[in-house]
């Protein structure tokens, strides 16, 4: 069968911006329709992903709105939700888009304008995925996660600065990427210090708000030299759910949408998590990356954090995470952060990734992209074609 | 290649409901379940068509609420937006979700709760699809197609009573649906004389704000009789957009989205307009059901409104257009309604539409979902296998 490329990528700078969503959607759509070498009007179907313009800017139809600023009618358009993976969930439909026949051009544009409203405003925006029963006891996004963290660092007798590792390397690794939201470097003891948030975990151990958006072009791999020679094919690409009430979960150190998603992304690739040269996790608070690396295979359970404190998943170790910076460092707008996941990935394994690229050329690269605390998972292989 | 079928399909009543959104789309999602014969673990993907749950009832992340509601875990879920034509979206990308390979088994599930707010509200959340700087000049939908008519009418030198023959005949259709909104049937004095809403158009040239809840279950063909042997196949579908600024357009008569997107979808089935045996149009206002009807090819531009009122798309005439009632008299709760208008297709099709049902066994049908003023739409066409 013919596979799927991706034959063009971007990715704004993230960060507080002055544009609006639409704006942002169109610099980041621009741009990899300029890394692919192709114009609006070769855009088959158009994949908007976005958790909530509607709320955080009351503006709708945005799918519309960016079709026209693209100069991409008549082009198909829908805009894809599925909260924080929603970027993720748009690879899979550009995928499907392209796959079944539908379009031999897909343009995707994951992003999200949020900075403008307050903490507690984005707050409830975001809080509202929850189920309202777990909502109405004053559970919220982070709480899950505080809650987890504890048990995770009980159950597997892993020390509280393990998960302030996490958040020093993504820090590291964000320093060399010109699009982060913050590029300096933390210390452990800056993480250990910082106020509580969820307890065990304190500010540090949480991605911040953010604006920006990221882009990528699709096509089948038979067409995709007629647009460049540098391009990526998505080898697996697999969706799974888990509850909405977190609670029926009979084991919250593990993410079964992670375990499903990865599972069916690694048997479509014809891979083993030991293939895997580099990934981009979901680090939207520190103790999810821990979760994903044992849920997608790449340790055994509650040895995750091992990793992490061995310098392992260190840009020079031998599974590099996050060298994007992660969410924790590049920032988290929602729509676009599964996206520009896999931006980073594409840069990795093409050798485009500046001052942050490995050295020892990756050829097989993961992007696991998480909505709600679990509840909607993509997760996506990309290898070099 | 293995054509997609539809095994499966239901509504709920539409109307003034007490349940949220949530239950609405269960309700639909688990009657289009019983219909096919299948259970919610059967389910590998799940695509909710939706605008704003969020705006509308503070809840977001309905996909993985759907998902485990109905029992479909770990199966992938995502929600689709087209704003009105988030339904027939949805049809799409559940074709393309089985056509690609990525799922021998999708249930799609359109839904809105609107009416717990007011009709100030809704119209707030729904204008914001418009361009700002239309929207802010006042223009809404509404008076999009008051000028609409306007030009229609002098152009066309069609008479104003043939909008309201619009409106009479689709609720005369409506009084045999038992999930219509509006089952009572109204005279063209009755519309001649309602309240001016957007010149010359009056209150019963527009459709109701409605709650309600739709869904179809797709799968391979070649699957299909494995559970069931009354199925129907999608053998034509396509999207298409227009301009998001509706003051862009040349000649705001024609609608450019159903223009591409019909040709498209004949193409794809290799049919032409004299083939369709009933055809289900977005009559959000009566003067969509002209637009659509020409822009679609089953008459001349300007000659659609004498279709109309020569009876030619009445039940016996000699293409009946929304024997369901239509948006008009059905009712028109947006992510719903394009799921609808198939599960009407659906049914006659199959010879299961009760009192509503045409009397020659018709073979080939269309749906016609339209979003914003034409902003963006779907054709759909599906065939007796």
């Amino acid at each position: 069968m013919d596979r799927v490329a991706v034959i063009g990528a971007s990715m704004t700078p993230f960060g507080q911006r002055e544009e609006w969503i639409l704006d942002l959607l169109a610099e980041a759509g621009q741009a990899a329709m300029v890394d692919a070498g192709i114009e609006g009007a070769d855009v088959q179907h158009l994949y908007v992903s976005n958790m909530a313009s509607g709320e955080f800017e009351g503006q709708t139809g945005i799918m519309n709105a960016v079709a026209q600023d693209l100069n991409c009618l008549p082009a198909y358009a829908a805009r894809i939700d599925q909260t924080s993976s929603s970027g993720g969930a748009g690879v899979y439909q550009a995928w499907q888009s392209v796959a079944s026949g539908a379009s031999d051009l897909t343009l995707l544009v994951g992003g999200e304008k949020m900075t403008h409203r307050t903490t507690a405003e984005s707050t409830d925006v975001i809080a509202s995925l929850t189920h309202p029963i777990e909502y109405a006891h004053g559970v919220t996004l982070p709480s899950f996660a505080g809650l987890t963290a504890r048990k995770y660092l009980e159950q597997y007798d892993a020390p509280r600065e393990s998960l302030a590792e996490v958040a020093v390397k993504n820090h590291k690794n964000g320093v060399d990427n010109p699009n982060a939201q913050f590029r300096k470097e933390v210390e452990v003891e800056t993480v250990m210090e910082s106020p509580i948030i969820a307890d065990p975990l304190r500010l540090y151990d949480f991605c911040p708000v953010t604006d920006g958006s990221a882009a990528l072009v699709f096509c089948p791999e038979s067409l995709a030299r007629e647009y460049t020679d540098d391009y990526v094919v998505v080898s697996g690409v697999a969706g799974a759910t888990d509850t909405h009430v977190v609670h029926d979960r009979l084991d919250p150190t593990t993410m079964g949408g992670v375990v499903e998603s990865g599972e069916a992304a690694f048997g479509m690739a014809g891979l083993d998590p030991d293939d895997v040269d580099i990934a981009e996790l979901h680090d939207m608070f520190t103790i999810l990356e821990f979760l994903q690396f044992e849920d997608l295979g790449f340790a055994a359970k509650g040895e995750g954090w091992q990793a992490v404190t061995e310098g392992r998943t260190e840009k020079d170790g031998e599974i590099p995470i996050n060298t994007s910076g992660g969410l924790k460092s590049k920032g988290h707008p929602l729509g676009a952060s599964g996206v520009a996941q896999v931006h980073e990935v594409y840069e990795q394994l093409l050798g485009e990734a500046g001052p942050r690229q490995l050295a020892d050329d990756p050829e097989v690269g993961l992007a696991c992209n998480v909505g709600g605390f679990g509840n909607c998972v993509i997760t996506t292989i990309l290898e070099r074609a």
